[in-house]
């Protein structure tokens, strides 16, 4: 099991570009210290990413992994971290991504943004 | 090389549930139909999909890939049948599914809806 959550590092979520950090690195380094912190899934990665091009519902992650359901997620700020990793938890849990839709954190209901579903098998 | 436009068939772009066939139905035929008349890249696939989770912003493809980045784009109807399949060509013939910002069609830039990076290698 291989599960990765890209967070847009670049993210200003509103602010102007000299924002240092930027709103996005913050919530990757509060992601990256909450993981450390707490028992999170084997092969679960937190990951840096630029830009995940979803600026106007920034704050931005994405989660990913072979053979699963793509999902980006918006509207994110640094209070969705724990709710964030519980989510992904659940997500590394599943064999295809799908999390059903009660078990979903209520940041995952709200602010999924699209998903992708996994490349069909070559034929 | 292998690249697959998922296409939400469920769409219905803002019109009621009893219309038939629906918008997101209507676009994944004549994309397919587009397909047969013309020359599209080996390994280029569409195939139809249940809600990319980008209702405001239907009809949806996905462009995927792996080993690539993969995009969502929303804001389409059928006008857009041409420049998707150019689009998906040209995002067939890089390695990691980035095409040049001069080199993506219109629809491309305008209604890019996120993209997500390729997983990382395991380690």
């Amino acid at each position: 099991m291989m599960v990765t959550m890209h967070v847009c590092v670049t993210c200003l979520a509103g602010k102007d570009r000299e924002t240092v950090p930027r709103a996005g690195r913050r919530l990757y380094d509060a992601l990256a210290e909450a993981q450390r912190r707490q028992d999170t899934p084997p092969g679960f990665r937190i990951v840096e990413a630029e830009c995940l091009s979803n600026c106007n519902r920034g704050c931005s992650v994405a989660l990913s992994g072979p053979g699963r359901w793509s999902y980006v997620y918006g509207d994110l700020n640094l209070a969705a971290v724990d709710d964030l990793l519980a989510g992904a938890s659940r997500y590394a849990t599943t064999e295809d991504g799908l999390v059903p839709w009660r078990e979903r954190p209520t940041i995952f209901r709200k602010g999924v943004i699209a998903r992708i579903p996994p490349s069909p098998k070559p034929v």
